[in-house]
C-alpha cells in the first residue's frame, strides 16, 4: 500500500520559501519543481539525500539467443565483474558523486563467488526465451519481486538510483512497453547496444513472435512474467518498496523505465516518488516517458544503461536540496524585491 | 592571437580510447564529444579540470533607468553582497561543486569596501544610457577588456566558468545580439527577470531606440561599446585571454553568451574553448546558441544568470574527464567486444 505524498500545506510552505529566495520567481526552472517534489516525497520542508544507493540489477535473457543484441550473452557476467572492479562507467560516476554501488545478481547465468558490493538474489539462472513461451514462471516473477522488496528494505539511506545490466534487456523492455502502452511494436524497438539495420529487422521479427506467443499475458504482472526479465521484475519490487518507504527513486533509462511502468501500473502513486534522470537515445524511451507523463532532467544522447544517467543527474537533486536549504531570502539578505 | 586547438593525431588517439572503453560505441552520447573537446583544449589525452574558477562579472547599466528590468538598480549591489555572503544561488552551487567563486566589480554604481572574494576592476561607475548614446566610451570599453584579460591571467587553474550580475543586462545582451546577428529585435528580447506584457513592450521600445541612436556602431568592438555593458566588455577580455591560454571556458546563459559572441566575432578560434552549459529560458538564447553553432548541455528552464547554469553543468565536464581516465577498456577488463 503506497500512500500519496501530496500535502497541500507543505507544498504551499515550500513554494513560499522558493518564492522568497533571492532570485526572480521561477528563475531556477526545473530545479524548483524538483525541490518541491523532493520535499513532498520526504514530507519535510528541507529535504536531504541521505546515503544514496545506486543499485544495478543484472540478469540474463533467454531471448538473447536469437541474436537480438550486438553483444554476446557472456557480457552480462563480464560487465558485473567490471562494475565490481570499478572500471564500468557507472562505477566511475558512482565514485564521483559519492553513491554507494551495489550490483544485484537477479538471474545471471553464472555463479559469482561472494564479494563486497555484490548481492546474490537469483530467481533463476536467466529467463526463458520469450519468443517461445513466457520468460518467467509466475513463481519466478514473484520471487524476483520479493527479492527486490527485501533488498530495498535492507538498504540504508533515503534515495535509490536504479541501474541495470543484461544482454538482451532492451528487447524485454520493448516487449513490456508494447504490451503495456498498446503502441505498435516498431515504436517500441530500438538498436539497443548498436544493432545495424539487419540486426534491427531481426530483433523486430523476434519480438513480434514473442508478443504473439504471449498474446494472453495482458495484465501488468502477467506481461512482466511473460515478456520482462528477472532484473526488471526485481526492480519492480524494489520500486514498489522504495515508494512505500518514501525513498526518492531516480530512474535511469529505457530498461529501468520498464520496471517503473509495471510498478506504477500496479500502484499509480509510486510515480510520485520517481524522478526521471534522462531521455535515452534508445528509440522508444522518449515516447514512453511521455506516455507516463514524465519529463526527464537530462538529454545527453546516452544509451548505456547501468544507471549511468541516474548517476549523472544526481548532482541536480543535490542542488535542489541545497538551494532550498542554503539560499538567502530577500529578507535575510536585504535584497530589494520587485515590489519594493 | 589564439591558436587552433585542433590536433588530428590527438583527436584520433582520444577517440580510439573512447571506443575501447567498456561500452557500446558512442553510448555515452554527448559526454564523449565533451571528453574529446576537453582533451583538445588541453592538448592531452587525459584532460583534468584544475582549480576551477567561477567568476561573476557585475556592473550597472544606464539603460536600467528606463524601467527595462522588473527589479530596481540597487539590486546589482545587493546581489554582489549576497554572493559574497554565500546566500546567492551561484554561491550555493559553487560550494557544492568545489568551485572558487570570485565577484568582479566591473562597474557597479557603488564602492564596495575590500573583502575576500571581491575584485574591484571598475572601468566606470555604471555604463551610460544606450537609448541616448553609446553605453561606453571606447576608452571605457578598452579598459574593461584589459581588466578581463589581466584578471584571467592572474587566475589559478585551467577552467573558467562565466557568471554575471547586472540589473538591465538582458537589455544590453539583447542589443548586442540584434546588432551582431542581424536578427529582428523582437527575436532578441525577452522578459529578463520577469517583465509582464506591458514591461516587455516598454523594453522593446527602449531597445529599438538604442539601436537607432547607435545605428553606426556595427563592427563587434563598436557594437560592444555602444550597446553592451561594462561586465560584458570585461568578460569579452576574459574569454579572449582564457582561450589564448587554452583554459576551458564554461558559458552560462544569455548575457555570458553576449561576451562570447563578441569575443568569437573578433577571434573565431575562441569558440573551440567554449562549452555551453545550458539553454536559458530567456527568449532569444536558444536562437543565439544556434546561430553560434553551439549546443548546450542542459535545458532546465533556468533564467537566473549569475553563472548558476555553468555551475550546474560543471559535474558533467568532470564526469567526461573521469570516464576517460578511469573506465576500463574491453582488453583491460576482459569484456567481450561485439566483434569477438
Amino acid at each position: 500500500m503506497i500512500t500519496s505524498v501530496h500535502d497541500a500545506a507543505l507544498a504551499a510552505r515550500v513554494q513560499h520559501a522558493l518564492d522568497r529566495k533571492t532570485k526572480p520567481t521561477g528563475a531556477l526552472g526545473r530545479l524548483e519543481a524538483l525541490a518541491l517534489q523532493l520535499a513532498l516525497i520526504q514530507g519535510r520542508e528541507l529535504p536531504r539525500l541521505e546515503v544514496p544507493q545506486l543499485v544495478v540489477f543484472a540478469a540474463d535473457h533467454g531471448i538473447a539467443a536469437h541474436g537480438v543484441s550486438a553483444y554476446p550473452g557472456e557480457v552480462t557476467r563480464q560487465m558485473v565483474q567490471n562494475m565490481l572492479d570499478g572500471g564500468a562507467a557507472v562505477a566511475v560516476l558512482a565514485r564521483q558523486h559519492g553513491l554507494a554501488l551495489t550490483v544485484v545478481d537477479c538471474g545471471v547465468r553464472h555463479d559469482f563467488p561472494p564479494r563486497p558490493g555484490l548481492v546474490v538474489a537469483k530467481a533463476a539462472h536467466g529467463s526463458a526465451d520469450a519468443a517461445s513461451g513466457p520468460a518467467m514462471t509466475p513463481a519466478q516473477r514473484d520471487a524476483a519481486i520479493a527479492h527486490g522488496e527485501r533488498l530495498v528494505a535492507a538498504l540504508p539511506g533515503n534515495a535509490l538510483l536504479l541501474g541495470e545490466m543484461g544482454i538482451g534487456n532492451t528487447s524485454a523492455a520493448s516487449l513490456v512497453m508494447a504490451r503495456l502502452t498498446g503502441r505498435p511494436l516498431a515504436e517500441c524497438v530500438g538498436r539497443g547496444t548498436g544493432l545495424d539495420d539487419a540486426g534491427l529487422a531481426r530483433k523486430q521479427a523476434v519480438l513480434a513472435r514473442a508478443l504473439e506467443v504471449n498474446a494472453a499475458a495482458r495484465a501488468p504482472l502477467d506481461a512482466l512474467a511473460a515478456l520482462g526479465g528477472l532484473e526488471i521484475a526485481t526492480m519492480t519490487g524494489a520500486v514498489l518498496r522504495a515508494a512505500s518507504e518514501r525513498r526518492t527513486i531516480v530512474v535511469d533509462g529505457f530498461i529501468t523505465t520498464a520496471a517503473v511502468a509495471v510498478a506504477t501500473a500496479l500502484e499509480p502513486r509510486a510515480m510520485q516518488s520517481c524522478i526521471f534522470a534522462h531521455a535515452s537515445a534508445e528509440s522508444g524511451h522518449a515516447r514512453w516517458l511521455q506516455a507516463l507523463g514524465a519529463t526527464p532532467l537530462l538529454d545527453l544522447g546516452l544509451r548505456l544503461g547501468e544507471g549511468s544517467g541516474a548517476a549523472l543527474a544526481f548532482p541536480l537533486l543535490e542542488s535542489a536540496c541545497r538551494l532550498l536549504a542554503e539560499m538567502a531570502s530577500f529578507e535575510s539578505a536585504g535584497v530589494s524585491d520587485r515590489d519594493a
